[in-house]
């Protein structure tokens, strides 16, 4: 195992009516001139945000909005963003939405304070010295950016979706309401079952070993294993949306990765395909895992034997036929929970080859880097894992 | 499920050397003159006293040192503290060792600031309103209170052995360096694993289910049983002890307790012993917990026959015999390690009549509150169960 830091000081306040604590926390947070950043229109229908902007009047917190976060979020939005928060003094930002809007917020967040231009954080020229202080207000459970360091961001021109870690932009809390979730479509539900899954399993999958870390990890996949086919046959049951909730933000609070290291090659090729067709995130994942997982299984048999034991009850004695099960098992899953498992599934039709190249040459970044780390992957390994995945 | 709060706002840094980081963090934090606050000679003896303050006079961080603090960690003891630090300036706290050390410091940091005696928290008086930031050097995994907002002190007049829970007295950072506790004696390595699985069996049998909390409390729970014998065998095992001091962090920090409410009656309970017969707090509950658990169980013999096949291996189908079984199994899980498991085993004779009356008053203050919440324990019910552990 390996020396680790753990770092997760997002104040959780979960439950029904866990939006009445909002003026109160961002007082204590020191906040007093308020940008709430939203998507689209969902925030407004559902009352939500009227409900939130009446609640910061009520207790004399000054506020403006900001709405129109895409998903796979915009550099551009952002930078308006900035400009806004620079002209009108706005210290703190609240993010109401999902992933997309929280890291939108956190670029802000970052850039606010910065001279030069905040893409230099996303494209490894800078390190933040400094950041406006944020909160979520969590409606879709998926990105886990709620008790994250990390944001995704894509720069519009070029299709760069580059990520960026940092504590100084952790939020200082977060507001989880599960029924704030019911309402979510099932494809968006099981977008955000795979993306959680999906962050514990790229921790999961590592050559080091440590136990409580493993333990928890197999312990938070099982339960969405479980809990998700659940909620998508009953998506109006607080008990399984606060579970999926719940887990979204353990799955990526890096509390399933203390010790180990991460793989993180599948999520970078799932950025190149979102970047290139506007797929959601958690769709394009499961697209690729399976044939991630085939090409780098027997770098380590035993951690995707356990790992098709544990979370799929795979009962088979051998490690190699029992991971090979445990892949096939996950391909079963995403289809029973309505994702695609390869990229024609994904997008509707085979990605041509020049597309593939494109993703692979980005992907390595014009083939200077590695990815992943249960086995590291070339330009050519990553050409040949979105190959067998547009099969 | 119930509503939940969760706040773990405590910097962890975990592994060999992480004790370099020391001075660097407390600039971080804002300290400029700091109390060593540590317990015997054992901080002297190993070297990590000496090389801390070395560290901190190289750091250019003013420092003076104040020792003693024993087991049971004495309100006398954090009162000469809080003088100390008042009349010097001291503006952080740094905890070497164990709970107790941490305990004792998060009472000065909190009676600091405060006009009033710092008893008055643990009365139930007031409410803390400032602490003075603190910082915990761990030496010995147990009582979690690294990474908790909770503290013990036992007031020396009257033996009252009462606790405060403060987010505002969580330490701002804990260092954790396994190496440090290969030369832990066994007992007291065994009284850890007894803590450490404790506070997660506190939170776990509780009236409410929660998904996700459960299946993490079931898989540290597991470990802990797993790693804890194999520790004692390998005591100089840097994995092994890893598994242990990390586990006993996250078994303390809430997350082991999220949407559920936990018992906590055994702790209570064992309070009075320790404070009666100044035994260590771990094996106080190993003494207590089979007696707990047989008096309570039919409460909920589902929730015990969970934990009797998912942690202890039980194989019986019905409830009220597997919890049975659980109960037994748990029983000689404590004599393996070494621990006891009734009163005479812990204090070497039977206690007298007028020691259980008297714990039994103490424990209801007085008759005026009830214990635990898995079942409502009342000065009655407390009673027979420290009469059934003292057989």
């Amino acid at each position: 195992m390996k020396n680790f830091s753990y770092y997760a000081p997002t104040q959780v306040v979960f439950g029904a009516n866990a939006e009445e604590k909002i003026p109160q926390l961002i007082k204590c947070y020191g906040g007093s001139k308020v940008l709430i950043h939203y998507g689209g229109k969902s925030a407004e229908r559902s009352g939500l945000l009227g409900k939130i902007e009446q609640a910061l009047t009520d207790a004399g917190i000054e506020h403006l909005k900001l709405g129109g976060v895409v998903p796979n979020p915009r550099l551009s939005k952002a930078q308006e963003g900035i400009d806004l928060c620079r002209r009108e003094g706005v210290d703190f930002i609240l993010a109401v939405g999902g992933g997309s809007v929280i890291d939108s917020s956190k670029c802000m967040a970052l850039g606010i304070p910065y001279e030069g231009d905040v893409w230099d954080f996303y494209a490894g020229l800078a390190q933040a010295k400094a950041c406006v202080p944020l909160a979520a207000v969590l409606t879709i459970p998926a990105a886990g950016s709620e008790m994250s360091g990390g944001s995704v961001i894509t720069k519009d021109e070029g299709e760069l979706k580059w990520s960026y870690d940092d504590n100084l932009c952790r939020c200082k809390f977060a507001i989880m309401n599960p029924i704030r979730t019911y309402t979510l479509p099932p494809y968006q539900t099981a977008c955000g079952i795979t993306d959680i899954m999906m962050h514990t399993m790229e921790r999961y999958f590592s050559q080091e070993e440590m136990g409580i870390t493993d333990a928890i990890a197999i312990a938070l996949l099982k339960s969405v294993r479980e809990f998700g086919p659940m909620v998508l046959a009953n998506p109006e049951d607080y008990y399984l949306r606060s579970q999926i909730m719940w887990a979204g933000s353990l799955a990526h609070n890096d509390l399933t990765g203390c010790g180990t290291i991460g793989d993180w090659g599948t999520h970078n090729m799932e950025h190149e395909l979102s970047a290139l067709y506007g797929v959601a995130h958690g769709a394009g994942l499961a697209a690729l895992w399976c044939h991630w997982a085939t090409y780098v299984f027997d770098a380590g048999p035993a951690r995707f034997a356990r790992f098709a034991r544990e979370v799929l009850d795979v009962e088979i004695e051998d490690d190699v036929l029992a991971a090979k099960e445990g892949i096939s098992r996950m391909r079963d899953f995403y289809h029973s929970i309505g994702m695609p498992a390869s990229i024609p599934e994904l997008i509707g039709r085979k990605a041509t080859e020049e597309e593939l190249l494109l993703m692979a040459e980005k992907c390595s970044r014009g083939r200077t880097i590695t990815n992943g780390n249960f086995k590291k992957l070339a330009y050519e390994d990553v050409l040949k894992i979105y190959t067998a995945a547009n099969e």
